[in-house]
């Protein structure tokens, strides 16, 4: 019969005949064949007795190659696995010359992996990290649905240029060169496909309230872009949004939803991907032992996790942080790249990371910011100066969720709008929603990948995602 | 305690003191209220003794508005439903003016709807349609991921143009009316973003392939985009499509896991939608009563999603179809549009349409295509002119998936490259699966949207995605 290496780990049909496909990861003494099928970050130890095999085929056997294995499940005389195969026969689907096969098996920096994009989830350590990736979608879906909310697909290419989350792509199909003009000579957008012109979303969130305020609670997660020039290891051109969004859902209402959505899908990786996250661990332990005491984490990454699912998130004003803040030593001590001088600062990395890691040593959600640094959606409180915005700030990583009530009210919203010369055209189907059926909504997103970083401990977002889209930089 | 609707129609805690939220339906006889919150497709019934109501209060009750009502959950005495509020307490969230507001207790056309989609959702059929939506997505998630598969997130901005399922968009951040241009006047891309021309993905199945050969059993989930004018109720430019691809599986396999897949999402919509099914072939029934008898259809939309898992699909292959055409009643009598007349033919819907709904009266999966009609990927059969490629026909939709075996044989593939006057280097990232440890492989396409359509019977696909793409048509 044919399994996977996961499921004939897991039943250890001993006794059996089995057939099992996999791709070679070393091939010791002539004799024994560690082999990996992607299903799980173990490998399976095939046996193959060289004096019965052809040395022609045992040749063609090398790290890479792709073989299917036909043999008895036998208990394990030897230490590291409980089962292998007795091959009695070996078929090569494939060879990989070592020659020119890059992923040998041997320590790869992860730069020269990024080159290898499409190879390098054949390596223990993408391939855990995209399980990984891949159990925290499906941990995002199933919270959703079992707690009552529609997933809704909102649109990737948008015609709305009101979002303000930053600098968009734009969708064409006119000619690049000489692009129609009107009279004016400008470009002349209604000779483009939707004939008008349209950028990728920077966020589905103002789609997301209209369905919100049909359907009750709802989520997105799709794909959304950043024109930005930022080349660091936290910023990607083309990153995997979540955006849920609840009619009747107030602020607190809000924060409760994402502490609890943050716990659940972090609980459910603990829970279903124990054997990749021990390997990320100890590879993370590995990396950690070239750096000085004082660089290395505090916790590993398996007790890390485990402390955010089960500590409360400290809820604290922004008016309160920056109490602490200014009165804190690096900011006496004038070791904060940007000092905190008086209330209404905009709150650095650094701040942040001293909130979390330092002062309270747990996930903090910062609320009720200054209005003037925040979005044109957030509702105003009754004190006329700071809105209803909320952050989740995590250590290593930072803002992880952010998110607001959305002002609901028509005259406050078009008064804000008016102050920030958006144009109101723009957004007349966003008004509607204040015009008709108005209530107290809320909703916040979290950027995907920063979560799978939290999750596997991989410092830069390019190993967290298959293809990475930075500035300069589109292969595959 | 606050309910949403749907739990309170389950759970129907009589007697106790419940709160909750929704827009009001209709309010009849200033007594009345049908309140709907978007958790279900039921209404709940509020009732207001109006004599001890504020009468400037009831005044702002009307189609639309967003109401709190705090009451004592009662069994009602009237016919329709089991429990109703005893309505206590009513607080507007939010009125919307019968004069003004376009979603009105009325029937509204579809066409009249899509130029509100910001509001669409409010109406019954909508929701209902967008609830089945949401079903349907985590149904194909569940499914892979109870099988062994990994999501993976295919990129959406491409720098590979050799995919060639389509016509394109190109995505930019170059000056749009006087782009930088090289020596040669040719606008110079590497001054773009990316360094590099850029566009939208027509489809994630090649890096799937990459993933494939790691991970083993992977499934991408994503938007996809087609440049094509066509506007028919068929196509959408922008649009979510489901791609597994599988290491080790042949076409066989590929077939088993096409039929399996498509009777497991319908199973889910049919456990776990049963309200909104019921209510949308109601709505069917209804629109076809005004239809000639000969264009009804033969099944109502239950029997039919019933139908399709309980039947076996028809396998059967392109010659053994084109045989049948040939000797058809329509054929012989010049109905069809094309007339089929040789082996080689490229069929056309009506010849699908002609094997699906009356020659075989149940989903039918073609296979084996002549080469000359499929695309590059598809791998080459023994008699040198068919390929392992198949499609899966259902009724009133036509294809809803297309699949293959792909061409693992390098030789063979750089062959039809070289033939077909593919730049090799394109897609030296796609023929290093061949040189690397290469092995039998599968994967199909299912378009998400043509499935949804099919589970809710709605004809035009405009409908079933909140925010359609079309030629001239980016609105929202």
């Amino acid at each position: 019969m044919s399994y996977s290496i996961k499921e004939l780990l897991e039943k250890q049909p001993v006794g059996d005949s089995v057939e099992v496909n996999g791709w070679v990861k070393t091939f010791r003494s002539n004799r024994f064949i560690a082999l990996n099928d992607g299903s799980t970050i173990h490998n399976l130890q095939c046996v193959v007795d060289f004096e019965n095999f052809d040395e022609a085929l045992l040749k063609k056997i090398s790290t890479g190659a792709a073989l299917k294995i036909t043999g008895e499940l036998v208990e394990s005389q030897g230490r590291g696995q409980s089962v292998e195969i007795q091959a009695t026969d070996v078929f090569v689907h494939g060879t990989a010359d070592p020659e020119t096969y890059p992923i040998q098996p041997k320590k790869h920096s992860l730069e020269f992996l990024r080159e290898k994009a499409h190879l390098r989830v054949r390596t223990n350590t993408f391939a855990a990290v995209m399980r990984v990736r891949s159990a925290l979608s499906f941990a995002v879906h199933q919270y959703f649905q079992q707690n009552g909310f529609y997933y809704m697909h909102a649109p990737i290419i948008t015609g709305s240029d009101a979002e303000g989350a930053g600098e968009m792509f734009r969708v064409t199909t006119l000619d690049a060169q000489k692009p129609p003009v009107d009279e004016a000579g400008a470009v002349d957008y209604s000779e483009d496909f939707f004939g008008k012109e349209t950028n990728l979303t920077v966020s589905g969130q103002l789609e997301a309230e209209t369905y919100a305020m049909g359907l009750g609670k709802v989520y997105t997660f799709g794909p959304t872009f950043r024109a930005e020039n930022s080349n660091t290891s936290r910023h990607l051109a083309e990153f995997w949004m979540i955006e849920p969004e609840m009619a009747f859902f107030d602020l607190d209402a809000n924060m409760d939803l994402a502490e609890d959505f943050i716990k659940n899908i972090i609980q459910y990786v603990l829970e279903n991907c124990k054997d990749d996250l021990e390997f990320l661990e100890n590879r993370l332990l590995d990396e950690e032992k070239s750096k000085p005491q004082a660089e290395r984490s505090e916790m590993a990454l398996l007790e890390k996790l485990k402390f955010v699912v089960d500590n409360n998130f400290k809820r604290v004003s922004y008016t309160e942080a920056i109490e602490i803040l200014k009165n804190s030593k690096p900011n006496k001590k004038k070791k904060f790249q940007f000092p905190i001088e008086e209330w209404g600062a905009d709150l650095q990395s650094e701040h942040e990371r001293f909130l979390v890691e330092k002062h309270f040593k747990c996930p903090v959600i910062l609320f009720d910011y200054p209005a003037n640094i925040k979005a044109f959606y957030m509702r105003l409180n009754e004190d006329g100066k700071t809105v209803r915005a909320m952050d989740v700030l995590f250590p290593g990583i930072g803002e992880i969720v952010g998110g607001s009530q959305r002002e609901e009210r028509l005259d406050v919203l078009q008064q804000k709008i008016k102050e920030l010369d958006i144009d109101e055209k723009e957004l007349w189907w966003y008004l509607d929603l204040r015009k008709f059926g108005t209530a107290v909504h809320s909703g916040f997103g979290l950027g995907f990948e920063r979560m799978v970083q939290f999750a596997t401990g991989m410092g830069n977002i390019r190993d967290v995602i298959p293809y990475p889209r930075t500035p300069q930089n589109a292969e595959f």
